[in-house]
């Protein structure tokens, strides 16, 4: 066999699934078939063309599989693992991974650093919404999966959990801390999962989705505001005794977000970015203290590489976060195109889909 | 004597030298005896109405003196000692003070938390551009001058050379890293030498002024860029062979430092910003890898209390460092007006002027 | 009213309940009419004469009470409120503490450092286990106790939770850690929820008490040892496969524990010892792989201050932690010479007793 | 020419010049031809049989040459280049590299740490006191020398510099910091001079050898001390006041100086250890304030990576450090049993050699 499915972005609107080559295995690479994949708003933000890739590529960046085969300098695996690769896939050996900026991995360049350089998958290389996918660099990224976890109860590590909980970690969070999450979508509901489990004694979750708020209860958050019904600024200012909170999380990638944390948050205290943005932010001179308030504001990539998968999958296997409940719908890789209409348009409450070739 | 003569604002353009009483000392004060002080840039926009403080106030931050009387409940020092206290004076057990943030003192409000709380001198107590002071919470803060060191060179100690070394602090300089400071007025020429002494090999100062380009090498840059004559983005970038720096610190308060700032650091680098600003501040889309580049933006108010002045005061008795160029104009207190006006204009290539009542 | 009873120190094997005067209120001071307290571990060395305090001074440094008088330079605070103050009560002001060392407070010496000065609480000044205590520098100390929460709810926050916490905040915990708590007494018992309220992912209690390891369990223990039965050192190196843990917990004071923690660690890992030893100790040169293994040695003393019980106190309020099975059994103060019976004998299965004057 | 020489480990006592093929290239390799190498401390004690390598291995791990092939899977680099490898080269790709501790890398092991495991060089794989040496993992590794540096300018790079810096930062030194170094030797000079460039405003050199005390001032220390001459404990701890210092650096492995560090740290402080130790070593119960002091004990093996030797060589390249002085004497490899002769018995005030194959 050696032709397989992949979903492949065609033009601005248009992912398809089509058929190409299963890829040639270079030394340090493995090819994983696919088990478990899943659609990121990222990948919608390319069906759409407001994230430009090359037209053919495969798209998706998730992956759960079966090492399949493995390049001729691999060592210490073997073909039949099941195993996750992270949606950012570091070398290990540039400049910024020698740093600790895998997710700015320069691999290529003389000084070694390249902004979000360590996103291939579905963005520089062919990703994983197909049969099989090439994980590059495979002795850094290929993390074994233990037996006792399911392909879903996975299927967040390689981004979303990874993403929300580095906002947690970004942030600096330290027993006692009060947290606010702005957005419960997928990657806020895992920072505010993420903010419980560093310490935070008051998690305040925000969105404006009555059943996002409620998911968000049961991923840590002890206080939910609808920030359709009333203004979350003032509800956390009063919440906080004016005090505001010690560390601001943004999960949407919107001014009015990003705007709010700063003003919610104590003086010293941390915003940690976490959304992707399409436009150029403001800085309200008032909320910034006019640049005197000692405020810290931290932006963080999902952090990859197999230890990152090791240490995200030992947190489920210890039971302290159950992610399942984000998988709201499956789909086969055959269907996926019904799976991009329903998730781009976010019908039927969808949180999560599971995609299984 | 229980009169003394103090400068005084009195509205917007008008500091004047006025008589007021010597102030009573509470148990928790100091009554320091002025013998040399300075005028900072904050001053000018107080002068100018556009920081605003009560009517009457004394104004300045930068004391140098002699112990006249102590209160009540103070232990550990003497009359007659010779003291310098910081621009920034935490009461020392607020709760922001006990998570090491004495500039956002809230020693007077229910949760102990009050941006640029613990900047009091000439903001909201009477300060030391007077024959007198009150220091508060004089345990916190008086810390002792060695006989060695005359008054000026401990003179820029408790604001300028604390802000500039905060600057640099804040940046997490690391051995071995690049630095660009853009803007090498006294703030900016003290992290230039503060990014020096943390281990920076490669410090960039950046300035429109030649003669301020001239100290930034002595203050330990190690090239300089007149930004009056390139573009210090291009320049910066093609120093770094397109890599950017570690740190950039912004110590001038305008968007257009601020901005050129996030445009040469590298992915995961750190903007250290030590401006006070007057407006909104733009973040470009691009220069911010639209939130995905693992960036830090931080400010910092200068660091005050004792130890801070006494590791400060360490470094120029080390040697590490010669504050004394950046005094170019000495002016008897009586004669402070004049200072303003030299100062305010900027004239006759003034960095800082001495006032010595 | 000018008498009051107190648990006092009189000779090696005798404390004893005595009449002291209620003492004088001085103008930083605060003096709490005393409802609830405990006893320490330590007071049992005290009483035992292996460590030694002056004759006559009154003991105990856990205190639950109300404000009855304050001192004329407290502000912020009013008669009748129920607070806490830490077993370490800091000045907020000396050199130790603007460094963040306020157990290492200074405050009475030249340089403001002193090994162990903040504990002054039945330490060098008249303790708690009274009617009344004078709380020092009560700005620094004293936290308002959250109405919704009982005296014995925050009866640990004092000195067990802030000790027991502390080790597992030195130890720099992160999310997905595999932690060793070697002994699960009341200080024990919290490192290891402190552990687990940090992130930790495999949290491992070893003692030699079957009932404590049961405690150990309910306190967010993964995984009990009990090292009557197997050697600690073989199980958890089998437990990790080799690996050894990321952080180990000395929470007992002897060589055994200390040398075990160093055996079970992983290069790169850090030994977050809280025991109070009593002889020299030694660093086995395989464990500590002859100085090249990049380990971290780390010691933590009971960290004080309004902030830190706040904090400590949030954490039981948000119900991430119930520290009541702790209390297992309760006296008036008129017993408290029997409560040193039971308690220095460990009988009944005691971890800790609630005295209430 | 297939044939090479190279110093070998015979037997205790015995290394010998030797002929060896020259070795093949892997796909992650790259053979570089040496052009400048040294001998150091512990191949002293691997000639003496103290340190265990296997019979027939080629010693040295500090190479300074030129690329002369690179393996099929290695890009970035070309042959001719001239480069420096650290003493120690990590994978880049283990779990213990992911979490920053390339030198205790276990890229075989199943959970991927090992002691000591990224030291290869001479220990577990030939070494470079050779014409030829094999650089495993490359494009991890391989650090491009400036034009502008001579060889003998960065022959400290690959082991004495990174590990001397190493001691410094791991202490955590801040600006202001009094900091006392233990041992001038290479190592202690190094870490002298990193103290400095850290921010260090009093940095005292400690060693018995007037000689090298002379240099320690060169390379940083603002005051030495000739410890065959007075107790360095009592002088540091007068010098300082009693406060004693922030950071203690042990440099030469020794229960004496390892002790010494604890007795003169103040509260709170740092020991940061370099030295590999032969024996058990002992933690003096006061010195330690019985495990109450906030004290921390911490061990760095030599750093290692081509980001890391970046960053020294741009330390030498900016003029913050000479180490020239250090290479005190100079053979061909062909004499390379002399110069063993000399260096093992310091001889002639020998600091380090370079050996040119």
């Amino acid at each position: 066999m050696t032709k397989m499915k992949a979903a492949v972005f065609v033009e601005a609107g248009r992912i398809v699934l089509e058929e190409k080559p299963i890829p040639d295995v270079g030394p340090l690479d493995a090819l994983m078939r696919v088990t478990t994949t899943t659609i990121c708003g990222t990948d919608v933000h390319i069906l759409k063309g407001e994230y430009p890739v090359a037209k053919g590529l495969t798209v998706g960046h998730e992956p759960v599989g079966v090492i399949e085969r493995l390049g001729s300098a691999v060592r210490g695996y073997h073909e039949g693992q099941r195993v996750i690769a992270g949606a950012i896939t570091p070398s290990g050996w540039s400049n910024a991974c020698q740093c600790g900026f895998g997710a700015q991995d320069g691999a290529g360049t003389a000084h070694g650093w390249k902004p979000l350089g360590g996103w291939r998958f579905g963005n520089t290389i062919d990703g994983c919404q197909a049969e099989y996918v090439l994980v590059p660099d495979a002795m850094t990224n290929l993390a074994v999966v233990p037996d006792e976890l399911s392909d879903e109860q996975v299927l967040m590590c390689p981004d979303i959990m990874s993403t929300g909980f580095g906002g947690a970690e970004s942030g600096g969070i330290r027993i006692g801390d009060t947290v606010a999450v702005f957005a419960q979508g997928p990657i806020g509901l895992c920072a505010t999962a993420g903010a419980k489990l560093s310490g935070a004694t008051t998690v305040i979750g925000v969105d404006r989705i009555a059943g996002r708020l409620e998911i968000s209860r049961r991923m840590g958050a002890d206080i939910v505001i609808d920030s359709s019904r009333e203004d979350p600024v003032q509800a956390i200012l009063r919440l906080t005794g004016g005090r505001g909170v010690d560390v601001a999380i943004e999960a949407l990638g919107i001014q009015d977000t990003f705007e709010a944390c700063l003003r919610v948050l104590r003086p010293g205290g941390t915003l940690s970015s976490l959304g992707v943005y399409s436009g150029d932010l403001k800085i309200p001179l008032g909320a910034f203290a006019a640049g005197l308030g000692d405020h810290k504001i931290i932006t963080t990539l999902c952090p990859g590489g197999k230890e990152r998968m090791r240490r995200l999958m030992s947190v489920i296997q210890a039971g302290r976060l159950d992610l399942s409940p984000m998988v709201t719908h499956r789909f086969k890789l055959d269907d996926i195109e019904k799976a991009y209409d329903l998730f781009s348009h976010q019908r039927d409450g969808v949180l999560k889909v599971a995609i299984t070739p």
